[in-house]
């Protein structure tokens, strides 16, 4: 029996708490870090710990660096089959967008490879990328389907998202994104798929298999007509909505997200003043995704600057997926937010960690706080803009979940 | 006694050999690679072994994926004290340079710091990035001085440097790049500087320290005529050539570079027509990095159609260094180059190689080919593309140097 008042503590570090609530601000220097029953029960100076270590904890880490709260990555595709390097490989080779569908390239080809795929190898090839984000910090993340498109591919997505937390002992979050791309089966009819999307979630859902709903509002994915379809069939079941919003054209994506109450809108390269200030009035998160602005070397910014006026909460997040974004590191997505979108870095770390909460609907996480989860990472670090300044390395020396160190 | 033809045999895997004497192509699928002594004894397909594995060598290794030649690091500020990220974070939050000169910062912060290092700090602070370097498939790199700008920290740098090659069982090749920037010491007075620069040389030439000699020709930095006389104590010495040329504007430090018949100019966004003529007559290699056109968001792009046109091999390298390119992954700097430069994958990978060892004039490796070094990297990936393509992430399964593993 332990009669210590923690099961752990963390010694010898500044802390990055991100807590704004902290008169004198977030950063406490020479910090300490107390848990509990995987929560956490001191957060503050190390001279104002209630008493010396030892009568404390069993455990106690004397350390050196920053801890800030564990990385939450909240837009990902992590799980599907295959990659589409050849791809890349022919598109640098001089190969246009429509040679590369000519060649069965695209989406539709990841479509393929899940739908070959067995759920077992699905999750042997999407393991390691989330083993990849954990190692680089993250200790929640979120996995969308979108690449099955029928109901016993799409629930196979799913379930090897479900599996990815039981295995690495890490959150996940699903969201159910079947509207994603129109699957050749339904070419020509576009609406008669959004019927078959509607009528397959509350059978996923009935699985425990479906935390929220998204769909990809563009030219090239579904109109707003079909999108509110999709959102009302979420609502039905109370489900929180999210979206693809404006990342290649503005047709009022971020304002539709608002207008049900979205946890988010993301991408947002073409969001305007409406919806912005729409986004504002409902609390929807903006989710920055800088690894496909960079692969697909886009040059129309998101309206950082509206955001910011607004009080809209910014977010940053992988887009981990194999067609535009193929990033194994939520700390990279950090640094091209810094270095494409001028992002402070201080931005970028909120943006990781309790935006991207929000951004999944998760208050019992993303600051260090007593009362929260105890998921934080112990960075070998000696500013907290190294997290945005190397490209490449090993920063995260331990990550630990719920006061259990993952490695 | 080993009677076995090779030390060690490799299975299972494809090999970029990136050998263009090879018929049929570079690449060999089901390859096999045997070595022994350090050296490739057998480069080829599995089927076209001499005999059975086990007649061939006691430890064989069935792996999968793909082998290449270990990568080569052609130009880092490895070597070096602190970091920048505090400024990297003022200019995210507004500064200017002059602001951050202001504040102390800028290349002579590095200077300060390197001067206050022991040599064992400077060190204990250094090896972290090499290894960090080496776990993504480095196994030779390139280290410059510049950060010490006397006598006693620019030799203490390339000591440095040294001894992380011998700590690690990693070739590293060292540069001499007093003429970096101006100390403070010589204010006013760069030519004096310049002759202090000449007269430190062969000095630390006679100490085995210096493997080639490097200078920052730039509007900011030393003038073509300075540079020159650089070149020629170089030269008197018999010691190769590189330049920091071009990368600001164009004040022919390329056709410079290849006047003294420099190993390589470097950065090049600024080389008009004439420089790159000048280059391919000498055998000069172009190493582009795009680590510091990211972190700077430039937009002028070095003059890549050129190149290729006038045959002038293209090197690849990190730039690795605290102000303007904190990368800590060759494979980070290939998919920039990639990106920003439009290198194809094949082009990044044999600037990461072959075209890297011309660049440090090592003719012993760069290539998977019998005779040169068992230098060679196990990638855990199915296209070679993707050594270019993922951001983050660990894809080097093993890396060989001279036949042993690092770890
Ligand atoms: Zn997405
Ligand atoms: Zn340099």
């Amino acid at each position: 029996m332990n009669a210590l008042p923690y099961d752990g503590l963390l010694l010898g570090v500044h802390l990055a708490t991100l807590d704004d609530t902290r008169p004198g601000g977030h950063v406490i220097e020479d910090g300490a870090l107390g848990w509990r029953d995987g929560v956490l029960a001191y957060v503050g100076p190390r001279s104002a710990l209630p008493a010396a270590p030892a009568k404390l904890a069993r455990e106690v880490i004397e350390a050196r660096g920053w801890a800030t709260p564990g990385l939450i990555d909240c837009h990902t595709h992590l799980v599907f089959a295959g990659h589409r390097a050849h791809e890349f490989d022919l598109r640098l080779n001089g190969a246009s967008y429509a040679d590369i569908a000519r060649a069965g390239g695209g989406i539709l080809s990841s479509v393929r490879a899940v739908r070959a795929a067995s759920e077992e190898a699905l999750l042997a090839q999407s393991l390691p990328r989330a083993r990849a984000l954990l190692a680089d910090g993250v200790t929640t993340l979120e996995i969308k389907s979108g690449y099955g498109l029928d109901f016993d591919n799409e629930r196979k997505l799913l379930r090897v998202a479900r599996q990815i937390g039981e295995q690495l002992g890490v959150t996940v979050r699903t969201t159910y994104l079947a509207a994603h791309a129109l699957p050749p089966e339904y070419q020509g009819d576009a609406d008669g798929y959004i019927d078959a999307v509607i009528a397959w979630l509350p059978r996923l859902h009935a699985e425990g298999l479906v935390d929220a709903v998204d769909a990809f509002c563009e030219g090239i994915g579904f109109t707003p007509a079909q999108t509110r379809r999709v959102f009302e069939a979420a609502r039905a079941l109370g489900l929180p909505v999210k979206l693809h919003a404006d990342q290649l054209s503005d047709l009022g994506g971020a304002a539709l997200a608002a207008e049900f109450g979205g946890l988010s809108a993301d991408h947002l390269e073409y969001t305007r003043e409406a919806g912005v200030r729409a986004m504002a009035a409902a609390g929807t998160v903006a989710v920055l995704l800088p690894g496909a602005f960079h692969v697909l070397r886009e040059t129309q910014l998101p309206p950082i600057a509206l955001l910011r006026a607004h009080g809209v909460p910014m977010a940053v997040a992988t887009d981990c997926n194999p067609g535009t974004s193929p990033l194994l590191s939520l700390r990279q997505a950090m640094q091209l937010a810094c270095t494409h979108f001028r992002l402070t870095p201080e931005d970028a770390l909120r943006g990781a960690t309790v935006h991207a909460a929000r951004a999944l609907g998760l208050s019992d996480r993303g600051l260090l706080r007593v009362g929260l989860r105890a998921d934080f990472v112990l960075w070998n670090i000696t500013h907290p803009a190294e997290l945005c300044y190397w490209l490449g390395g090993t920063l995260a020396e331990r990550v630990f979940i719920a006061g259990h160190p993952t490695s």
